[in-house]
């Protein structure tokens, strides 16, 4: 039945989310916005088989599982989230999943974010979950996405819990600063999901700390995890870095880094191991263009790894210098056909200095290979 | 070489173009726009080998190709365009070319389109080249292109030839117009090209047509041309057609439009003849959501083929409908391994009415293949 669910030992008060920004949003999209008013929660139930999304009904169907939980639980429905993925257009199978909460519950070990990391996987390659030490307490972060991303301010499904005592409000501000700054900075295949979200749960059972060694650590955990997603794409067999410096504002240093991720020809090029880097220029420009930005190609920088490869308005390329970026693609790659955990941690870096002006980003992509066409092509059957 | 030389029987003041606005544009594109401002031209010399993007002197190599090639025919250097397209990076084979020109002059044959477009083939699976009557004279238009395929306000290389006698002024701004509606409406793989152009020639020798009569003629040769570039894309296995209407101005209409020709998850989804049509609202919310725009799930509906699949806020899906929808997908289909003429012109139909205004565009776009991501992989190898 592809059921999970993440249990509290405790309701707390204290709980935030951030949500995907795709106009044409699931049905646990909304109850989950709804939730976010209420006075306490006790966790969440997480199906990943179909995403509920546009389905006949679909609302009542959440309430009859939150109830069906909470009856088994002695709890009150308003008390958990419900999130899904899976096949958009399909209806939840409603009775199955009524018949396997009990199975479901007895099951759930309290606490155990790995079990529940590993649950809640699909096409994903390994299971996700990060956590660090603050103060006298910790934050744990799991989360699944693997094809479909590129979340836009909100991000896929990603689960935090901590036991510092923190501000409900404070908590909120800071899971939507953080996101902005890691899962919003992803993208596997340019797709943005109609189901991401991302909530965060503290038991407030640890001293506090300052606002900002919170964030930071928020940031630290989930920073990686961003990557792991990225690194378990479908059919990834190259993860994308790219730092993007001199643009005008932040919006557009965001949106030229994502371009470049997002080209299918950029991303066929680095899954070949061919270092055709007048694809990225191209990339660039093409966005720039398209925004009715010039790029002054006496200024731009181009660098692949630690080699410069555009500056003062052209390539320096040889057959040399592309022997070397071939080897370096050769040794950041990833079997496509993976499934586990990666063998490595490397990826293609890409800097560009677009020298427009000051702002900058940094944003992770995979590259395209005939892997993940083929898993796509064949999702639902 | 990969030269081939459009070569007017007579200089002629009458011509116009329309450029890539790639923001990193080829050093053709720049000479193109100077050759706008010449008094008269006598056609075009196309390299379809390297792009001659950023490359270290490329302005100079331009000069000195169209030098060595009016020498060869008593000719202004000045009279000739230049084309490019291939590698972006690369220096142009310049020496090469200069040896290869005097064969190709004597090879030319006046007037043939045919042996042109054949000539200028490079992935491209077949040659492209439509024509029609008017009044007394005719217009032929040739054009290749078949990956980096995005034109956004511009388009790719297309060569318009015509008798009909016109105002040159005229003939920019019929071309601008068709363009916009034409190349400009389609996509492969979202990528635009760092070296798109148009040019058109007319010859005035047959008596010239009103202004409605000459665009509507140009309309009727270039929208079959376009949709030919779509078919003989790179592993295109599919064409999609869009009709997007009801959306709140045409930006909107041909954005949204774009935006689901281009998911990834539409077009892998496409590619294996399964009808996950979740994946086409979900690029619908993607774009709008992106953009701040809602959709009113009551107002909007989706069909694909003729079979309606959302409405009244849900999917109108089911197993035989499902089995319909594949029998559609399969009937439509190309081997995206193709070299060749297609076997036939359908297309995937995908109307969505969005309920939020009245403005409406027609977008043609190519699924997403393994065969595609095979062949940019090794483009260069």
């Amino acid at each position: 039945m592809n059921l999970s669910l993440l249990l509290l030992d405790e309701p707390t008060p204290t709980f935030a989310g951030v949500f995907t920004r795709n106009s044409f949003f699931g049905h646990p999209i909304a109850h989950a916005k709804h939730m976010l008013t209420m006075p306490v929660t006790r966790g969440v139930i997480v199906n990943t088989k179909v995403a509920n999304v546009g389905s006949d009904g679909g609302d009542r169907d959440i309430l009859r599982i939150v109830r069906v939980l909470a009856e088994r639980l002695g709890a009150d429905p308003e008390d958990f989230f419900s999130a899904s993925t899976g096949v958009v257009g399909w209806k939840l199978p409603i009775d199955e999943i009524e018949q396997a909460i009990p199975g479901l519950v007895t099951q759930t070990t309290n606490g155990s974010m790995d079990i529940f990391a590993r649950g809640i996987m699909t096409t994903d390659r390994f299971p996700k979950v990060r956590s660090t030490t603050i103060g006298q307490g910790s934050i744990v972060v799991a989360a699944k996405g693997a094809g479909m991303i590129e979340p836009n301010m909100r991000t896929m499904l990603v689960f935090i819990t901590t036991d510092i005592d923190i501000d409900r409000r404070e908590l909120q501000g800071c899971l939507e600063r953080v996101a902005e700054r890691t899962f919003n900075r992803i993208s596997v295949d340019g797709d943005q999901s109609t189901s991401d979200m991302a909530i965060a749960f503290s038991s407030r059972k640890k001293p506090a700390v300052t606002a900002q060694q919170f964030e930071a650590s928020l940031l630290r955990v989930c920073a990686p995890l961003a990557e792991d997603i990225v690194r378990n794409g479908e059919g990834t067999g190259h993860v994308m870095k790219v730092r993007l410096s001199g643009a005008a504002n932040d919006e557009e240093a965001v949106r030229v880094a994502k371009a470049i991720v997002n080209s299918p020809l950029v991303k066929t090029a680095i899954n070949g191991n061919d270092p055709n880097v007048g694809r990225i220029m191209a990339a660039i420009g093409d966005d720039l263009g398209n925004h009715g930005a010039d790029l002054d190609v006496g200024k731009a920088v181009l660098k692949l790894g630690e080699e410069e490869i555009f500056s003062s308005g052209r390539f320096r390329l040889g057959s040399e210098a592309e022997a070397r970026l071939s080897g370096y693609l050769v040794r950041a790659q990833i079997d496509p056909r993976l499934k586990g955990y990666p063998p490595h941690d490397r990826c293609v870096e890409i800097s560009c200095d677009l020298g427009r002006g000051r702002a900058s980003a940094e944003v992770l992509g995979s590259d395209l290979s005939q892997e993940y066409v083929r898993e796509n092509a064949d999702y639902r059957t």
